[in-house]
């Protein structure tokens, strides 16, 4: 079966200068791949007419269907919506259900007073299909030209992940999408080109409608099969057979087999031993707990953390001796331990794990460098473990990887203990 | 002055499934924003010969400078660099200089052996002019062809952002570059459309080489002019007059009149009145300890938090009352009081805020549904001051609204107390 591609055409001069990060079109992608879209390509222009125009051109050559995003707002440097009604022949109407949809979020939701800018969000050009908007007040649109599908949404990720719904299931009463099958693995301990060369014979007896590809991050390497194909119980039994092969080849290496982050793997192990944990952190200021905090159902097995960023904090809630921070300093082994022990305490929790580093861009010293983290483990029985890591990086760098490696740690540990 | 215009080519599957989101093209339009080049576009393609191909083939066509990134890892998956050495009609030779590097960084740094794979990164188009990576071991290529510039950088974030400086020098000595300003306005309080409304007037007498953008983002709406011009000095004039119009306009949103993050914004007050603050966190897991603790320098004035994932730590370390908890619950007025009060007193700062809340998507009742949070602020010298928001969104949005939301509603305390 012939692929099915998409385009991702995102709007706003914001994307361009790098003022705001595109996190939509990662999730467009990634909800298209599910049903069996190819994503070919994604294009980000700024609010220019021509710009948008010749982009919807060429997306419209090299896909089916093109999914745009942004430029719909309420205010004067949003296009979109003239340039589409222009684009697909139209002239602009007002549409009643959006009107009275409109009318109704002001009234009964915001409690605000409407103004006009606001009624203008109900208009939309007569050769459109209105998709409704779930979450906001600017319309979904579709069109078609050609035989090809265009979707318009806003760019709020909240009202465009809604929208999203509605769009799968055109697109799939539309046309026939093929079979694609993904099997993810999370590996932890070896680098991108000793994977690669652990792996040669398998990667290089890949079957052609298979490819692996290497995603590394912060420590941490994804390797992602992607199957194509027409029949999608056969195209399942081979990936899981290839995929059965590759997790038998890198099982000293193995964090997860599935496409999760690690602090859902710990989590995972947590829920299966019925344990509970708690972190003490310093240097990631939060971060940790952030991450596992990410996940919905973390209250499960994760109680909460002491952020000890200043050193009293340290002293007067982790209660770490007065002594240890003197004689070893507040990034030591002694230190890191007991914040684990004592923050175990505090907590009552069956495994806590401690970190304290350097994160830089300062605080570095010759014996001390930028970089350097002690980080421990302990659990309720009293074992405890410790690590040093001396990771070089960059700040924001370094507190990725100092958060990766305490969870895959402690997650080791809990494992072991 | 004619603008000068690049376009961005990032190359990998990863990002078209959405398994990794791109933050390197925010960071290169950044940075090319700031020496005068405007981002004409910026396109994402797979791991595809020919899309590649095609991709250069247009980017060039829109553009005097193409920065491409992706593609150059030691794996099978990436055929950036063999592709280059076609498009320039070069050949591949054994780069000297880079050998050296990377056998360096693997004798001294990495202290591993190196092996084939490793040693094929030296491996460039003889039509390029090799550019050093500090950071890692696959260098960067620049490449002139008609008077357009190109220049390759690994994907990694840390290298291609070393590289950049590179790559910036090079721009600016091979091009005249124009004017380029921004001014940035940080508001929280009115939502885009009042704040078009509100300023109406202002926007729509604004000089033909000025333009205004609305950023929205959890709450907070960043309003951007920016000026073209020949002549930097009357552009930095203009734009400093327009500014200080929008400023007095908007007096009673303003947050900060600077592009900083409000986790910033709180920082500068602290350093200003040489004070210090805590956090105690609930439904927010830590975040905001996180985007606290992101600004480097922020241990002069942020101490910790204390992370009450569970109620028993709310009870056994943050002391809250057992009756406040039984009687009014976690997520309430009188449990974010004790909170606040009780880490302030635990950490010994000069203000604390706490939040209590339920993010979703499960925890929410009939009388506190999902999206409640309360919010208190309180000073050592025993004022507090609380508040109700109601966010009623996704999880990780409410997560974020409630931050933002607690940063900025400290922030006003502090200033006022």
């Amino acid at each position: 079966m012939e692929k099915l591609f998409a385009s991702i055409v995102t709007i706003g001069d914001e994307l361009l200068i790098g003022q705001v990060i595109d996190t939509n079109s990662a999730f467009i992608g990634q909800e298209l791949n599910k049903i069996g879209v190819t994503v070919k390509a994604k294009h980000a222009i700024g609010d220019e007419w021509k710009d948008i125009w010749n982009t919807l051109n060429e997306a419209s050559k090299e896909s089916s269907i093109v999914l745009i995003t942004g430029g719909l707002g309420p205010t004067a440097d949003d296009i979109t919506k003239p340039l589409l009604c222009e684009y697909f022949g139209g002239k602009m109407i007002l549409h009643q259900p959006t009107l009275e949809w409109v009318t109704y979020l002001f009234e009964e939701i915001f409690k605000r007073p409407m103004i006009e800018r606001n009624r203008k969000q109900a208009e939309v050009p007569d050769c459109c299909t209105v998709l409704k908007n779930e979450k906001g007040t600017a319309p979904g649109m579709m069109f078609e030209k050609d035989g090809k599908l265009f979707f318009s949404m806003p760019g709020v990720p909240s009202e465009m992940k809604n929208l999203m719904i509605q769009v799968l299931q055109i697109i799939q009463q539309k046309f026939k999408t093929p079979a694609i099958e993904h099997r993810t693995l999370l590996t932890m301990g070896l680098g991108e080109s000793f994977l690669a060369e652990h792996i040669k014979n398998f990667e290089e007896n890949l079957p052609p409608n298979v490819k692996l590809a290497y995603l590394p991050n912060y420590g941490l390497v994804r390797l992602r099969l992607t199957g194509h194909g027409e029949n999608k119980t056969q195209l399942v039994q081979q990936l899981d057979d290839l995929f059965q092969v590759l997790k038998s080849q890198l099982n000293h290496v193995l964090v997860a087999d599935e496409d999760i982050p690690i602090e859902a793997a710990i989590g995972k192990v947590l829920l299966e031993k019925k344990k509970t944990m708690c972190t003490a952190e310093s240097c990631t200021g939060g971060y940790i707990a952030h991450k596992l905090t990410e996940i919905p159902g973390s209250s499960q097995y994760y109680f909460g953390t002491i952020v000890s960023y200043d050193n009293s904090i340290k002293q007067n809630v982790l209660k770490v001796k007065q002594e240890t921070l003197e004689k070893f300093g507040a990034v030591s082994e002694e230190t890191a331990k007991e914040m684990a022990v004592n923050a175990l305490k505090l907590m009552s929790t069956d495994y806590c794990v401690a970190v304290s580093g350097i994160m830089g861009p300062t605080g570095g010293t010759v014996e001390k460098p930028v970089g350097l983290v002690w980080i421990a483990a302990t659990s309720k029985e009293g074992k405890i473990e410790t690590k040093q890591f001396n990771f070089r990086f960059e700040r924001r760098r370094n507190i990725e990887m100092t958060a990766t490696n305490a969870l895959n740690f402690l997650r080791k540990f809990i494992i072991e203990n």
